[in-house]
C-alpha cells in the first residue's frame, strides 16, 4: 500500500483517515458518494519548476505564432516568452500569465485547442528532467489517487492551470476524466457553421481558478464540500480551509518541496506560486505537511 | 427492458443505438468513459405544468419573506408570485424568472439554501397531481437513465433551473450526483467567519443555462461532446445540435407532451419554454420525437 511513501507520520495519517471514514460501523463513516477528494495540479501532481508545464507549451506556441507574424517579436509579453525570460514572465503574476497563456495559441475552437495540446505533449521534453512532461508526475501521488479511488473516493483536479490544457492529459496520466477537472478558463461561445456546432474560444478570461476562486469553482462544479484536499501553495489555502471547516471528518495535506536532490527545494521565494501563509497557519488549521524529502522514497517513476 | 416504454420506433431506436455503441467489435463502438448522456430536467425528467417546480418553491418562499417585510407585497414581481399569477410570471420570460427565483429566498450560503430546499421538498405537494414533487417524475425516463448507466453511460442533467435547487434532489430521485448536475447559477463568494468557510450566495445571475449557454456549460463542466441528449423544448435545440454534429455515433431525443389525459398537451404555446423551432427542424437534424401518448405506457409511477 502506497509503496513510494515512507512509513512516516504522513502515510500513517492518510491510512488512518481513509480507514476511519470507510469503516461502516465507525462514527466517522462517510457514504461513498460523499467521498470527494480534490488535488491541485502544478507542484502537487506534476513538477512546476523552473516554470509551469503550460508555460513551456506557451513558449513553443509563441514561436509558431511569431513565425506567422514577425512584428509580434518585439511586443510584450511575447518577447519575454520568446526569450524564456522566466523572471520577466513571473513578474506578470500568476493571473497575468494565465490570461496570456489562454490567448497565446491559434486555436479557434476547444477541439482545435485540444489537438494542439495533444500533439505538443506527444513530442515535448522537459528541459530539466529530460523526459516527456507526462512523465514528470509524482509517483507517490499516483499511488495516493489510486488508493483513494480504491476506497470509494471520486478524485478531482482543481488547478490554476487552464481547464482544457489539463483535461487533455488528465485521463491518461492520472485516470481523472475531463468532467473531474476544474480549472482556469476562457470565455467560450456557441458556434454553428455548415451544420456543425463547435465551442469557440474567446480570448478573455472567464475564471482564474486560484485562492478564493478555487472554493467558488468547487461549489460550481462539484456541489459538495470535499473530504480530502491536497495542495502545495498559498493558492490552495482557501480550499484547504473550506475542506477543514466541514462538520464531519476531513483532511488537508500540503506538499513541501524540500528535496533539492531529487527535485527542487523552494517555497516562499517562488514568486509565481509561493508557499508562505499556508505554511505558517498549517498547525493552527490542522493541515498535514508532507515533506518530499522525508515522506517519499521515490519522486518520479523514471528516477 | 424499459418496461414503461411501448414497443414503438422510439424504444427500438434507443436499444439499437445503445447496443451499437456498446458492442466491442462494432465500428461504432465507444469506450465507456466517452459515453456521456445529458438530460434536460423541466418537462424532460419531471413535470413543468402549470409551471416549473422551482416556481412553486418560490411561491412558498415569498410568503415567508413577505411575512417578514409586508411592504414587499405591493412590489413586482413579488405581487405576481404572491397571487400565483402564472400569466404575469411567464411574461417575465424564462431568464427573468430564473433571475428572480435566484434571489427570492433568504439563504445567505449554499448550505443554508440547500436546507431550505430540502425542507420544502419534504413537505410540498404538487397542486395538480396531488403528490410530492419528487413523485412527479417520468417513470419511463427513470428506466432510461438506469438502462443507459447499466450500459456504461455517465448521466448528467443540463437544466435551465437553478443548479443548487436541482442538486438537492437529483441524487435521491434520479441517482444523479451533484457533480453531474449543470444548471443556471448565481454568483457566489468565498466567506470565512469564525474559522468556518461558507460559499455565500450573491443575488446576481452568473449563468442562465438555456439554449446556446447549455453548450457552453456542457463544455465547461463535462469537457466532452455528449453521445446522447434528451430534451423537450427549443431551449434544448442547441445542445441537440452540438451532440448531433459529432463525427462519431450520436443520438438526440425530444419529448413531445401530447398526452392531455395522463399529463398535459402543450408545445409552442407554452410561453415559458416553447417547443416550436426544435419540432420544425427535428427531421432535418435527425432528432427522434418521443410521443408521450404513444411511446409511453406509463407516465408517473403513482398513476
Ligand atoms: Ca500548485
Ligand atoms: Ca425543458
Amino acid at each position: 500500500m502506497l509503496p513510494s511513501w515512507n512509513d512516516t507520520e504522513s502515510k500513517k495519517a492518510i491510512i488512518e483517515f481513509v480507514e476511519r471514514i470507510a469503516t461502516e460501523d465507525s462514527t466517522d463513516f462517510v457514504p461513498v458518494p460523499e467521498r470527494i477528494a480534490v488535488f491541485d495540479n502544478d507542484g502537487t501532481l506534476w513538477a512546476e519548476q523552473p516554470t509551469m508545464v503550460e508555460g513551456f507549451f506557451t513558449f513553443d506556441r509563441i514561436h509558431e505564432m511569431v513565425a506567422n507574424d514577425p512584428a509580434m517579436k518585439e511586443t510584450q509579453p511575447f518577447k519575454a516568452f520568446l526569450e524564456k525570460d522566466v523572471a520577466a514572465i513571473h513578474a506578470l503574476g500568476k493571473r497575468g500569465i494565465v490570461e496570456f497563456v489562454m490567448k497565446a495559441h491559434e486555436a479557434e475552437t476547444q477541439e482545435a485547442f485540444k489537438e494542439l495540446v495533444t500533439d505538443w505533449f506527444a513530442n515535448a521534453i522537459h528541459p530539466h528532467f529530460k523526459q516527456p512532461y507526462t512523465q514528470c508526475i509524482y509517483q507517490p501521488q499516483l499511488e495516493l489517487l489510486d488508493y483513494l479511488r480504491a476506497n470509494g473516493f471520486k478524485t478531482f483536479i482543481v488547478t490554476g492551470g487552464g481547464i482544457e490544457f489539463v483535461r487533455t492529459v488528465a485521463e491518461s496520466i492520472y485516470s481523472i476524466p475531463p468532467e473531474q477537472v476544474v480549472g482556469s478558463s476562457t470565455k467560450t461561445q456557441f458556434d454553428l457553421k455548415d451544420k456543425k456546432v463547435q465551442v469557440a474560444r474567446l480570448g478573455e478570461l472567464r475564471s482564474f481558478d486560484d485562492r478564493e476562486e478555487k472554493v467558488v469553482n468547487i461549489n460550481l462544479h462539484i456541489g459538495r464540500r470535499p473530504l480530502f484536499v491536497f495542495g502545495n501553495s498559498d493558492g490552495d489555502l482557501r480550499m484547504m480551509q473550506y475542506t477543514l471547516s466541514s462538520d464531519g471528518p476531513c483532511m488537508a495535506m500540503l506538499l513541501h518541496h524540500d528535496d533539492a536532490q531529487r527535485e527542487v527545494a523552494y517555497d516562499k521565494d517562488f514568486k509565481l506560486s509561493p508557499l508562505n501563509e499556508a505554511l505558517s497557519v498549517a498547525k493552527d488549521w490542522g493541515i498535514h505537511i508532507v515533506s518530499m524529502k522525508n515522506d517519499w522514497n521515490k519522486v518520479f517513476a523514471f528516477q
